[in-house]
């Protein structure tokens, strides 16, 4: 199939995402000849801006994928569940940004940088990895190809855009009703969020971890292909706009100095090194907001242990954690001649 | 000495540590005879609330502490070089919240809840920890006292009242500034802390980490007084005015179950289990505020090593990081009979 060709949906064209994924598209000038958006019926109609002009949003169908060759989705797991499978019978290659197909064995879930290969067996359903292991997994996999990671503690400081639209509209109008001596009002998150911190992000599970402290242990060991990377989290939302922080603690087989891991980082894919604290220097997400790098910075020797480091990472979670990781995925898929659905029953017969 | 004629000074008493100090001397109905508040010359003159009036505020001078019986410091640390040797001196028992003192060898670092009796051998001049310190002893203790504490990996997220009255203002002024469609300016901090995180708590030593996460790893040793404890620290300041958490990962010798560590710290003096995921409870900067407790919740078994559990500890800066925490030590000293400098020369000859 030629590139100039490429027919492109994006589903959940109207959420903070699909926006992302839409300006992603135009930005880097991705090689479509049509970019469509859809959302539901209740968007349908609507118009959202590309390139020099808009483009009108069509309603969602179970067969609306007929004729396009990539579709980016970005509409909630429920949406995915439901509709990826329909594109996929179709022959459209599902880029899904949810959680619903990550863990699902017929479901390569990729970051471009650490393991583009899992793409040539996908089965027109691609998963695109939680913003917060996306990020953590650009940064860790070279140090992992160094040293081999064995042991990873991350706290996570994670931007409300990572909930939606609605959570930076929530931010904003707390904020505002607080300097204006109103009581803001608790919509979207079980407590304020304004000038606080969420020790709760997804749901929580049995073990009364919650699901997005799971995602990570999970997802990092799919992606890095090596079920000896043991990770635990405590992921905690804060009153940022975007860009997710993470402070990461591991410990290596081998021994890494700070040094060390600041020459392999330097060399690293997706990363940038921002590691000057004598000229304080170091990643924040006010600057990380934007930009498509990994900044890692904070590399300290971790003294408790033989073979530990500490690493402070941050990068746009609406970017490298989602629009953009996928927006490369597809790119990723052009390059590799895997624009099409091989076998289109796997998951609808 | 009889408890009702004691005289307690308050050294800085116009800040935001000195303020809380005061209504907590108030609060606590601490058995004073008379309370005095010291401030710079600048601010001397002025008037500070305390009962039902206010009081005078004096001016510091190196012969301003003859007949006092307790000094509460919260003046900075160069402040607490210059003038705590002279109220020693004088047979004025001081309780320093600056880290001027924390380390030295002739001066208890305590935290009433963990060594009390390090109080006995005090020789006048008694350090109060640094806030994140102190919750995080608080919190650890009674786990290490079951199981012994090996390893602490702990990253903090850190209320801008832990910098004083000027940080609070600057939070406020940018947010305001950002909503007015203004340029927010920065002048506490090197970087704007309106949503955003700044992983840089007081300066850069050579070892590339910060004074702050360096205090935790050496206050913590000295107060637990178990230099086996090893820690290792990321703080971050987050857009949050009062109230630091910390999300602390340890590593103890023997096994605790999650359900254990509940158990524990159900009974451990000065902290209070906030820990139902399911009712969406866990301890929170907003709720800590304002209160004495330090709060963990979020108390899980850390699945990646045989004896790990990860905690999240919350309290509010100001009161147990730092005035609290003053006034119980001053409160612990008259119970054990200690509000006596028994040698006046240890500071100055």
């Amino acid at each position: 199939m030629s590139k100039e060709r490429l027919v492109v949906a994006v589903v959940g064209a109207t959420g903070a995402v699909g926006r992302e994924m839409l300006k992603t598209l135009e930005g880097r000038d991705f090689p479509a000849a049509e970019v469509i958006p859809f959302a539901s019926a209740r968007s349908a109609g609507s118009k959202v801006p590309f390139r020099d002009g808009e483009l009108t949003v069509r309603e969602l169908t179970e067969d609306c994928f007929t004729g396009i060759d990539i579709a980016l989705f970005s509409a909630g797991g429920s949406t995915s569940e439901k509709f990826a499978p329909h594109a996929a019978k179709a022959g459209c290659v599902v880029i899904d940004n949810s959680s619903a197909w990550r863990m699902d064995a017929r479901c390569p879930l990729v970051v471009p940088e650490v393991n583009p290969h899992h793409l040539e067996a996908h089965n027109g359903i691609i998963a695109n990895p939680n913003c917060s292991t996306i990020q953590m997994v650009v940064a860790l996999k070279p140090l992992h190809d160094a040293a081999r990671i064995k042991r990873v503690i991350v706290s996570t400081y994670q931007a409300v855009s990572g909930t939606g639209q609605k959570a930076i509209d929530e931010l904003d109008r707390q904020v505002r009703q607080m300097f204006n001596m109103m009581e803001p009002e608790v919509q979207v998150y079980p407590h304020r969020i304004a000038f606080n911190c969420l020790p709760h992000i997804d749901v929580f599970l049995d073990n009364d971890y919650t699901k997005e402290e799971m995602k990570m242990v999970h997802e990092t060991v799919k992606i890095m292909d090596d079920p000896s990377v043991k990770v635990t989290a405590t992921c905690v939302r804060v009153p940022v706009f975007y860009g997710h922080s993470e402070s990461v603690n591991i410990e290596t087989e081998k021994k890494l100095t700070a040094r060390d891991a600041r020459a392999i980082l330097s060399q690293a894919p997706g990363v940038q090194v921002y590691d000057n604290p004598g000229q304080k220097m170091y990643p924040m997400p006010i600057d990380a907001a934007g930009e498509d790098a990994t900044f890692v910075g904070r590399i300290r020797e971790d003294e408790t242990i033989e073979n530990g480091l500490n690493l402070w990472i941050v990068a746009d979670n609406i970017r490298k954690g989602a629009a953009l990781n996928a927006v490369q995925i597809a790119e990723e898929l052009i390059d590799r001649d895997l624009v099409a659905v091989r076998d289109t029953t796997v998951f609808l017969k």
